[in-house]
């Protein structure tokens, strides 16, 4: 990516391994970040050309000196963070904090719409799957290395239970996967709040109990409504943009909880007044994806979940301009790559 | 109070039970709040007269024909705000959320600066004591109506627990007794956040084990000197400025939690990314100090806590609006009311 909405599909050197605790995989799955569409729709050329991509699934070519628990050959969920696995955030099981760690994707650390990709930290950041590379489960096994993690955080973070009411604020793939998450969670009620229809359609299929279309006043008033007048316990933010917030925090019922995870475009956390007013909690971040695999893979593997659904296009690398575009334009909820 | 800086003392009508489910207690100890200073610099006659106070300890007088937990002669306290101890939300031990609840000083429910006051859902709001009127302990005992259960609840949202590091955001009186709650809940190191040389000392008595002086950038450098780099666990908010959130965000390390108790004078939360990049909890509200009695209660009968001493000056009735004068100058902490 060059700039905004310029997309192109180049040979770079190959990647290789730089420190000892490197890996490089071989890509076998991406995909397209709805987070990728900010820079789709803002980049600078200022700003520095990227490989972007910071989901994948690949296989093992060649590790450093030091790398000890992945070796040539092993299929592996790729975390859109690298991490050490080691540091105290990452003992806490907050790997986006990692004190050695970083992100995929960017003019520094090549990310992983491409064929290949240099991973450090390998033994912190890989997570070994156990089965072949073109296993069916891929896509949702893929759906590992963010947007599942990433609906299971704000679930996680807005303390979603058995009983609970929940609103889901988005309907694209972080959105969904956070209807599965919530669903998985034991919510008793949960709103997803979007209109698109083939989205809303999947996230009935994914355990929504009902659907929110308003926007703004008139989408608070509904959910008070569907919800004794007092709102849900808790708000899963998928969205990140001010108005999104604003509405979540004002379908939070007292004392409960909104879960962000939608990059924010703003530079202010709208509502301080009410959400104080109500003691709501306001928790989120990019979620610790590689935190969350251990207790998500069984579901995935065991077929109780099905979050790869999110995916509704497959393209070549050839055709990952094209896949921007087709999720820019709402086309497509997520495109697939396989290189 | 009539408008910012006219408090003045006047004879009104006795209050009297209005409801069956009402209280009427003579106040035997009553003080000035923090907060009362935003009106005390703002209020404008178009907002009303209001007879000011949140915070009591009284003797019952009167109560109503359903008042059944009360009796005339108990010594109690009146929490800041009166609640039906039965809704979902108080059940849940958020009392400062009743559904049909409501609060103290207003111009629709008279306040504790006074002789008396009429105390709706009686049995719901006020808690008998084991002492007598004139106990020793009343100063202390008077902080359960608002300023220590504050603090409490600035902790415990801010997750604070043992072996923590935390830092108290204001040397006022929530901010004092936010450091004995932060001590009494095992935190290892607590950084007081103020300037005032008699608050910092009181504070250092209390329990902080670092004083930060200095305020913005400087601050947060000094804060991050003092933590390994990363800011601390938790921060107790007491103040409720834009800077002061700004900065308690600041501080917060990866993973941490602010938690806010001070009334926000501002329509945003600022740092709405620098928080989601840290994955940083922002809760806290009205501070549910009914809920909290049963917990503190014990340590003061049982001279563990003292909070009682951040009341630095007694006035009467009449002393009252020099009072007020009095912390809106910084001169004194906090002023105790002996009607």
């Amino acid at each position: 990516m060059y700039a905004a909405g310029d997309v192109r599909v180049e040979d770079v050197p190959d990647p290789a391994i730089l420190e000892p605790t490197d890996a490089v995989i071989r890509v076998t799955r991406a995909c397209i970040c709805g987070s990728d569409l900010w820079p789709y729709q803002s980049l600078t050329p200022a700003e520095g050309a990227r490989v972007m991509g910071h989901e994948a699934i690949g296989v093992v070519e060649d590790v450093g000196a030091d790398v000890q628990t992945v070796k040539p050959g092993d299929v592996v969920v790729m975390p859109f963070a690298w991490s050490d696995g080691t540091c105290m955030f990452c003992e806490q099981g907050l790997h986006t904090a990692c004190a050695h760690g970083g992100f995929f994707g960017n003019p520094e650390i090549p990310g992983a719409q491409s064929e290949a990709v240099r991973v450090p930290l390998a033994d912190g950041t890989l997570y070994p799957l156990p089965v072949g590379e073109d296993d069916a489960l891929m896509p949702s096994l893929l759906t590992l290395s963010d947007v599942l993690g990433t609906g299971h955080h704000a679930a996680v973070v807005a303390k979603v239970g058995p009983g609970k009411r929940v609103a889901v604020v988005g309907d694209g793939a972080v959105g969904l996967c956070a209807v599965i998450s919530a669903k998985r969670l034991g919510a008793q009620q949960i709103v997803i709040m979007g209109r698109h229809d083939d989205r809303i359609a999947l996230a009935r299929e994914f355990g929504a109990t009902e659907v929110v279309s308003e926007r703004g006043a008139d989408a608070v008033e509904r959910v008070k409504e569907l919800t004794d007048g007092y709102g849900v316990d808790a708000v899963l933010e998928c969205v990140g943009l001010d108005q999104s917030m604003d509405t979540a925090i004002e379908i939070a019922r007292p004392g409960g909880a909104v879960g962000r995870v939608g990059v924010p475009q703003h530079e202010q956390v709208p509502a301080a007044r009410p959400s104080f007013f109500k003691n709501i909690t306001i928790a989120g971040g990019p979620a610790p994806v590689r935190a969350y695999i251990e207790e998500l893979l069984p579901d995935i593997l065991e077929g109780r979940i099905e979050p790869g659904r999110v995916f509704d296009r497959t393209v070549d690398l050839d055709g990952v301009p094209d896949g921007y575009r087709a999720m820019n334009e709402r086309e497509s909820i997520k495109v697939l790559i396989k290189p």
